[in-house]
């Protein structure tokens, strides 16, 4: 069950609104999914992410397979039903922790092995395997397994990982496909991931390879990955239009509130980054002026909530003061106050971006946007 | 404001139901407290406790004096609106932590000098500063300073104590007599503390001395100081018949499940703990057939949830499998899902309580929790 319907189109920049029909229920782009690495977005019920209108979580498929494994989630009726969310869920493919997280990967024609970052233990990964444990986590949209480089990586280096992804990409596709014919029906869609790193030639050959495949929807991975912020933009302006026009474009891993504002308007539809849930646990909020850093002295006798513009149950309820008194003594209460309202920001800007487009003013909402914040 | 009126006594043993009136509501009792230290109950927000059928919280006085300190929580106009919980509040003298946590406390006379355990900054509670503090926090029951001994102690060190909470218990009474009556009316009510170790011939001593002065309710203190639990159970029944029986008893920092039936059974109306929330934070789960330890391996693939009996909102939504993995991985969520049980169990428990001395069948009640808990 896969759908994708582009709804209004900017006139003045390539950004669009869209909608997603997947298994668990319908998207609208250009949307943010929060992390739930562990199957639980840090600190947050199912509940609280209602609350912040998530639409559709992201499970790390690598977290996963260590704990609690497959065969626990298997038995406990697939990731839905164990963390108990009903709603659209997407998973990776491990690609990007085995660059990030895991030690020792090696990365081969068949796929990647490599150790656990818990407690060593070896482990591999093929394109097939990916699929399938996708499948038995049951995830609305899979990702292909990719070869994610770092920052910087030279032209040598990138085209091995891009033609690697490729293959995988294949093998993964043809995987799927038989897999979804053994089951008689499509229960998880799976999106095809383009690399290239910062080179524009790999990016070109990468779309054009993996967009060939067939895939309902396309990512782009590889960037945020330590490169500078002008670069990244200027990668993603690049790929973007090379990706199949009526099929949802994701980029990984991204971003700031200032990157969703200027990637959707780039053609994006999709994003997902821990951001608002890390920096949370850090103390730094999100507010339509700028951030702020709870810990810091002036809020200790501040009455104001952290944004107060925000419909948020933290700002609806809590002072600055207190939010600050509870980071400071560590109180767990803290962390899930913060987050409740940075993923909310996080989803409320996407609301607004999406509404932006739909009365063809996305421009204007980008200049007020950096207006409030003071970065115009 | 401060009324309290015995509602039922059961005709089998001690135990009575009764309802406070004071300044934010009614509780009905015997009622245990949760503790909301640093003002939070430990994961939990306001919505959460109330899930939990919370009628009062306790705050603690010491915690709440070194951080956010008196001057924060006034400019936010009190602990009620600085935490947003608008139900009744108890706060404790700091006596306890003086004991259990200060650095190189030293009693006088006039009152203890501590240094703080944070950051070793001296400091200096009187008894009318003990008092003044309270009203600035705001609570509905505050307690009078006191002097908590360990055990074990010797009768003399014991006495001297008792002496001491004796007199710092007269100026608390007269200060925050006079306070009231310079704010035109008792906002804030103010219980004694009887002291006097594990000697009985000094725990009577107290009990009169206390009980002579004229507070609105009387606690015992120093009990569950290490002692064994048969001599906590004999200390106690000996001393709640000597406290005034139209008063409210209160018996402070107890207990576990089997405490609480077996202490209202003497006559208990008040209790607190941290057990239920530290022990969930630990993992340790509290149920109708005994306690569980979550991160246990046998739970791995249990999808049944800590309890079939009990109806709090993590029974309700997740299995043990869950709860396991969630602790395994250290993730957030658990300790509040683990909280959210575990303080639900402890106030159904004493909701069971109430009903059975309401229907005056309060042994029944006590043969078949243990019977249940296979602990007969």
């Amino acid at each position: 069950m896969f759908e994708f319907e582009i709804l209004n189109k900017s006139s003045e920049t390539r950004a669009r609104t869209g909608k997603i029909v997947c298994s668990h229920g319908t998207i609208k782009t250009p949307i943010f999914m929060p992390v739930g690495t562990l199957g639980s977005v840090k600190s947050l019920t199912v509940e609280d992410l209602d609350h912040c209108s998530a639409q559709i979580i992201l499970g790390n498929t690598y977290h996963l397979y260590l704990r609690p494994g497959c065969d626990v989630v298997e038995h406990l009726h697939g990731l839905h039903k164990f963390i108990n969310w009903d709603k659209p869920m997407l998973t990776d493919s491990g690609g990007f922790q085995f660059f990030s997280l895991a030690k020792l990967a090696k990365f081969t024609d068949k796929g990647v092995s490599f150790q656990s970052h818990i407690d060593g233990s070896r482990h591999f990964f093929s394109p097939q395997k990916a699929v399938d444990i996708q499948m038995i986590l049951g995830s609305d949209i899979m990702m292909s397994l990719d070869w994610c480089i770092g920052y910087p990586a030279d032209e040598k280096q990138t085209l091995k990982a891009l033609e690697k992804t490729t293959m995988w990409a294949k093998q993964g596709y043809d995987h799927w496909m038989e897999q979804s014919k053994q089951q008689g029906q499509i229960k998880n869609s799976l999106f095809g991931i383009v690399q290239g790193g910062m080179y524009p030639r790999l990016r070109s050959i990468s779309a054009e390879q993996i967009c060939e495949i067939g895939f309902p929807g396309h990512a782009i991975g590889g960037l945020s990955v330590g490169e500078p912020k002008e670069l990244m933009y200027e990668m993603a302006d690049y790929t973007l239009p090379l990706l199949s026009e009526k099929k949802p474009k994701y980029i990984m891993g991204v971003g700031t509130p200032e990157d969703l504002v200027e990637l959707s308007g780039m053609g994006t539809d999709m994003f997902d980054c821990v951001m608002p849930s890390r920096n949370a646990r850090n103390g730094q909020l999100f507010t339509s002026k700028g951030n702020i850093n709870i810990p810091n002295a002036k809020y200790r006798f501040d009455e104001a909530p952290i944004d107060d513009t925000c419909s948020c149950y933290t700002c609806r309820n809590y002072s600055r003061a207190y939010l600050r008194h509870l980071y400071k003594s560590k109180e767990l209460l803290a962390y899930r106050l913060n987050t409740i309202h940075n993923i909310y920001y996080f989803l409320d800007l996407m609301k607004k971006i999406r509404k932006a487009i739909n009365n063809d003013s996305f421009l204007k909402f980008k200049r007020d946007f950096y207006l409030q914040r003071g970065e115009n």
